[in-house]
């Protein structure tokens, strides 16, 4: 097996495990247009980023979360709030979290950050929040 | 004492703790020119949501890392990532947090924020990061 | 009452003055997620910085439709264009609004912003706009 | 003819050649709420503009995909890659010149932009793409 | 006279009495690199969208300081700052305006534009600020 | 000899090709505080993506260029301008791809983009730009 074989595989792996159906689809969505990408969200995002040692994997989501809370890219921020869910992180740290962005980003993108967050929350029955 | 002076004597007092010379020289440049934008500081983002229970201040700190180096907002995040530092976060747990946002946000902006670190890191004589 | 309780009352009492029905709208669905960030925009947005002397609200409304088209965030652009109007604004100002902001941020975000200003001045019969 | 007219109707005409049903909707849309912006995009950005010499329409095409994948504004990037289609670039090259983004913006923004790709590609049956 | 020279003639115009020693600069600095592009900032930036009727040039200032404040671009703003003096507009006006995108744009935009301001104002002898 | 060996040899040989003297310092900065970073720049950035093929290189700069501009990160476009002109891009090309960004990111990043430039074809005596 060459190293990028097994760096796809590695990276398959857990993005399975985080992200489940939602990986499924996007691997599947990608191969008839640029399946290069998936690879790359494969191999690199989710081998060589996702699994270096030194910051645990709700860490790792905390920082993501804030990354797309402040790019305001909603369909990507859905998916990392289920596997911050899927993570351990509960719905109080979430909501922290999004609440932490605040004075850096401003009113309107955490307002739609926690209004996609609640509506994840809702479907897996969290709600209401307990702070 | 209104609940006014105590949010903002309680937001001083941790963006000292926190910002040290730097909150003081925010304090006293505001002073002048927009009073009420230090007093915010303060009271709403220091109290209001910097003391809120929920993360701890290293989560809030690596949150705030991230929303700062997808903003490109240097300055801010130069003075983040030295109270980085000051509550505990180690520089290889810094840094691998901007190597966390480096899917998300791309290459340019990582490579500044991690420019940013080397030149404080430098200054407290932290270098090489061990990871 | 506390300083809070007053700045809360307050806060919602202009919120709802502004936004009426989305503003309820937001305060429920906050409720069981993230009451306090609703609490934040009544108290802070809405009493704090909304209510200083210096700018009316027609000024105020403005600057906010300035920031909201250069951001993007549509949801929150088109409550502050019903806003607008309801200030006082006229249709031929927002739109004259909207294309001074055309030579700092560009066609897309101008075309979004426009597009929704003229859903909201077809609800409201408005259209067409008399300049 | 005057000069303004004359770059009014050059641009609506390059308009209509490289966006077609979506300029008409477009230019009809505007009338009634913003007619001048809709003249800006004829006279200055399809006349003065993209009209220039010293880069084919093929460049320009790449260069705009590449500007409405940064923003992030879907709705005119969805335009865009249908008119990069019909000045002749394959869907290869399309998606070749998305995963060149990938590095300075991230995969979010490109995930979305691929995405938009994959819908138009498969509207005009061209896919799977053959890189 | 053809439309065009009489559009920049105009906008030049403009442009010197609201940018003055800076808009000189501007046009000579761009003069051997593109020109047109010191074309387009005076015929269609300064002529076709500035000197349009239905909002005065305080309000446009206004709507402009605030897209600036949020894109972060501090070159331009700290023109448009002045400009904004200019044209009649106060020190504690333009500090409100700066304090209004606060809710909207977060903590680090603002206090850039704010310390950008607090160096013109003081170039003019303008501090401190009275509210 | 690694698949990864050769993936980082292969993209650290076109990264100093393309960037030479700016890239050498790059890898060095790096080294101390986050060489994994520049792991990624020289296998993931200059190997995978940059090196597929589909596109020649003048116009994966074109693209490159674009994104820069459009995010506003100047340290990155100066690098990837000189970077233009070392794979056969004109100046007056090069400018004609900053103002096709005109209509799509609005005139403050243009005009830095161009001032950029300018410094640079100044540094190698290409000016004036011949249209």
């Amino acid at each position: 097996m060459t190293d990028q074989e097994s760096r796809y595989d590695s990276g398959v792996k857990l993005l399975l495990e985080l992200h489940d159906d939602r990986a499924k689809a996007l691997l599947e969505t990608m191969s008839d247009v640029a399946p290069d990408l998936a690879r790359f969200v494969a191999e690199w995002a989710f081998c060589d980023i996702y699994q270096r040692p030194g910051l645990d994997l709700q860490r790792r989501q905390l920082i993501t979360v804030a990354c797309l809370t402040t790019l305001g890219t909603e369909e990507q921020l859905r998916s990392h709030l289920k596997t911050s869910l899927d993570v351990g992180l509960t719905p109080a740290e979430i909501v922290e979290a999004l609440m932490q962005c605040l004075p850096y980003v401003g009113f309107p993108r955490v307002l739609n950050a926690v209004t996609a967050a609640r509506t994840i929350f809702a479907e897996r029955k969290l709600l209401p929040v307990e702070s």
